[in-house]
C-alpha cells in the first residue's frame, strides 16, 4: 500500500517511522508547509537506512498536478485543520484520506464529510486502537447497564492545558457532560491516560486506556488505512473500522 | 416474577436479599438440605419487615409434590453441584432454572444441559454482570488486536486457596493457559478484583472488575432470571444474556 | 484494657464488633443518646455469644457518677460533635479518649485540645492506620521531590455528597488548594478510596488507600487506645502514633 | 558540578541528556569501550547545540593519566560491571564514585564496597528516586502493620526475559520469597510498573511507581552525585540519599 503522510511535526514523525517499519507499506512522501527539510528523506532524519518519504513543502508546488505525478493509495493527515480545504485535490485522483487531527471545527468536519461523496475519506481525532475501543466498550457497557453511574478520569503532562480532547469525545459518546463528568489530572510526564470507571452498588468496572508513546498514532493511522484502501466512497470513522458487531459474527480479523 | 431460591449460605442469603429488594420480583420461598431454620421467613431472618421467602428443608418434603404446590416462574440455584440430579423435578412443572454453582464438574455440566431440552436453563459459574461483561469485552478486543500480549491478575482475600475460577473461565475465554497467564494474588481481605491486561508495543489497555459485596451475584441473577422467562427451552449462557450483538443493534436494553 | 464506646451508629456498631473480637480488649459499655437498646449488650446485637458491652442511654445517667462505678482505661469516642462538652467527667476520672469524630469544627477542637490538660488524649477524623500512613508517606514524599506535581483522586458511592474530609486533610498536610488539587469521584457502591499521585517528568508515583469495610475504623482505634494507655496528659495525633521517625529507628513495633 | 560518564548505551545516552540538560552541572567526558564515536561530542549527537561531553574510547588511554589530565568530581557509571576494577584509578585522584549498574555479582559488590576505604562511592541498582522511595515507604509501613500480607506486582515490556531486579530488591529489603510473592506481567510496550500491595483485613494500600522513561535513571544519578559531593570517603546507597529520618526531622531538602 502507497501512503503518503501530510504533516511532519511531533506526531507526523511517530507516524512516518510506524508507516516505515511497516514492510505492508510504503512511504512515498511527506508534505509540509515548511521549506526547512524539502529534498531530504523522512526516512533518514529519523534515522533509518532506507530512502523513503521524500519532503516537499507545499509551498514549492501545484497540488493537483503534485498527486497526478505521485499517486498514492491512502493519504494519511497529520497537519493543520485548514488543510482540508485543498483535499479536494486528492479526490480528483481517486486518493483516499485518513485525517487525524483532532482540533476540526463544525466547519472543517463538514467540508471533510463532503469529501466522502467523491472518495472514501475516514476521520478520527485520536486514531489510536486502544482508545477507539475504549469508546466502543464503554457504549455497550452502558447499554447493559444503563442505570450505572459513569466517571471519566483523564491524566497528562503537566503543561496540557485544556481537558482531553479524547475525553471530551468520550463524554460525548456516552451521553455525558463534559463539564461534570470528566476528571482532569495534571502532573508531571504522564503521555495519556484515560479510565472511564462504572459504579454499580455491588461491582466497579474500570476500563483504561494507557499511551505509552505517540507512536501508537502511526499504528493506528495504517489500521485505518488498510481497513479504507478498498471501500467504495464515503465518509466513515473509527468506530466502523473497529466494527464490534462484524468482529462478533466473524470472528478472528486479519490485522496484516 | 415468582422465584424460588436453593441455598442459604453466605451467597444465598445475599441473594435472597437482592430478591426480596426488589419490587418486581417475589421470593416465593427457600429450599436448604438442613431443617434448622424451617418454617422461617428469609426476609426477617435478614431484618426485613415482611414476610417472604419461607424457609423449607429437601428432608422433609417430596420435590415433585412441593413444586406442584409451589410452583414459581424461575428457581435461582446458589446450592450444591449435586443438586443438580434434582431439577427433573423442576422440569416436568416447567419451572426455568438459573444455577450459579460454580464448581460443576463435567458429569454436573451434562446433566445440566440435558434439562435444556425440557425447559429454559443457564448455568454461569460468575453470574455477576460486570465479570461476564468483562469476558465478552476481552473477547472482543482480542479479535480487533490479536497480537496483543495478554496477563490476568486476580487479587482476593488471604484465606482464598485455589486460583479464582472466574480467573480460569477469562482464560479458557481467550485461549490463554491458565499456568502461565494468570497471576494470583493473595492478601488481606480483598473481596475480589479481576483485571485483563492487553499490552501492545505502545499502548496498555486495562479492563478491570472490582466486587464490592456478594449483592452482585443476586443482582445477576436476577438479571439472568428476567431475561430466561420468557425463553424457549434450551441451555443458555450469560454470553447470550449480555448478548452485545444484539445490543449492539436495538441500542437500549431495559432492565426493568 | 478495658475500653468504654461512644456512639452505636453504622460505624460504632463496626467498632464495638471489632473489640469483642480482640481477645487483648473488653468492652465495658456502650453509650448513647436514644434510650432504645438500654439494657441490652452490644454483642448481643452483633450476634456474638458473650456478654459484652452492655448499652446506657445518656439520658438514664448522671455521667459522672456512672464514670465513676464503670471505669475503663479509654474512651473510644464515635458520637457527635458535642458530645465533647461532656468529656471533662471522663477526664476527672483519669480515663483516656480517643475520638474519631469527623465533623469537629474549630470550637470543638479547641475543646477537646484543653482536655490534654488533664489527661491524654488523641484525636483523628479519620482513624484507620491506612489513611494515616497514606498522609505522613506522602508528606514525606513531598519533602523528597519538592518539585514535584501532586493531585489527589477520591472515589466514593454515589450518595456521598460532600468533598471526601479524608481528602481534604491530605491536601492540608501537603499544603495544596482542596479546591483545585481533589478530584472527587461519586459512582455506584465504592466504600472509599483514596489516591495521591505524583508526577515527575519520567516517572509517577501512585499512592492508593482502598477500604474494604468500616471495621478498619475499629481496628485504628484499638491500635490508638493501646499506644494511648501509657502515655502521660496532652493531645495527640495519629501522626505520632504512626511515629515514622522512631518507627525508623527502632525497627518492629509490636501491634500485639 | 564536573560530571565524568561511563557508559553511553541506551541508558547512558538519556543519563547524558540530563546532565546536559541540568544547569547546574557540566558533563566532562563520556568513556566507553568501542573507539566508534571517539572524538565526537555526547551533547551534539543528542540534537543540543552545546560541545559537551568528548567521548574517549578505554582502548586509546591509560586511565591513570586520563583521571589526571581531566578531572571531575564524580563519576557516573552506566557501564559494565567488570569496569568496577579498574575504578582504582579514579580513586587515587580523589574522584568519587555513583554506580548505577544492576548486575553487580557479589565479587563486583565486595570490589565496590572496598572503594569506599578511599573516597566516597554509592551504588544502587535502580538509582531512579522513585523506586528508591518505593522501597524505603515499603518498609516503613511493614514496620508499622507487621500482620499485612504483602505482594509485589511488577510489570514490563514483552522482551524482558528475566525477573525485575528492582522486584527483587523490593522483596529483599521485605524478607519476602521472591518465588512466592513476585508476579511478573509481561506485555507489550510497557516501560516498567512495580506495585507493592499491602493487604489488610478491612482495607488495602498499593504504593506503585510507573516509569515513563529512562530519564529517570539520569536525573537520580545527578541528585545521588550532588548529594555525594561533600560526603566523606565511606560506601553509600540510596536508602542514605533519601534518608527517611532526616527528612522528618529537617523538613524540606532543597534539590538543587
Amino acid at each position: 500500500m502507497r501512503l503518503g503522510l501530510i504533516g511532519f511535526g511531533k506526531t507526523g514523525k511517530e507516524v512516518a517511522s510506524e508507516v516505515i517499519k511497516d514492510k505492508s507499506c510504503s512511504l512515498e512522501w511527506v508534505l509540509r508547509k515548511s521549506t526547512d527539510l524539502s529534498g531530504k528523506y523522512a526516512s533518514q532524519i529519523l534515522g533509518h537506512e532506507s530512502d523513503q518519504g521524500r519532503i516537499y513543502s507545499t509551498q514549492d508546488l501545484d497540488l493537483d498536478t503534485f498527486y497526478r505525478m505521485h499517486p498514492v493509495d491512502v493519504i494519511l493527515d497529520f497537519s493543520t485543520p485548514d488543510f482540508v480545504d485543498t483535499h479536494e485535490y486528492a479526490c480528483r485522483h481517486g486518493i483516499r484520506i485518513v485525517s487525524a487531527i483532532s482540533s476540526y471545527d463544525e466547519r472543517h468536519l463538514a467540508k471533510f464529510k463532503h469529501l466522502g461523496s467523491h472518495t472514501a475519506v475516514l476521520y478520527s481525532p485520536n486514531i489510536t486502537l486502544g482508545v477507539n475501543f475504549l469508546i466502543e466498550a464503554s457504549k455497550l457497557l452502558q447499554r447493559i447497564v444503563p442505570h450505572a453511574d459513569i466517571e471519566i478520569v483523564e491524566e497528562h503532562f503537566r503543561n496540557k492545558k485544556e481537558v482531553s480532547g479524547t475525553a471530551v469525545r468520550i463524554a460525548q459518546n456516552l451521553g455525558l457532560e463534559e463539564d461534570q463528568h470528566i476528571n482532569s489530572v495534571r502532573v508531571g510526564g504522564i503521555v495519556g491516560r484515560h479510565e472511564v470507571i462504572f459504579g454499580l452498588p455491588n461491582q466497579t468496572i474500570r476500563l483504561v486506556h494507557e499511551s505509552i508513546s505517540r507512536s501508537a498514532f502511526g499504528q493506528g493511522a495504517i489500521y485505518a488505512a488498510k481497513w479504507l484502501k478498498n471501500k467504495p466512497k464515503g465518509m466513515y470513522t473509527m468506530e466502523q473500522v473497529l466494527n464490534f458487531e462484524g468482529t462478533l459474527k466473524n470472528g478472528l480479523i486479519s490485522t496484516g
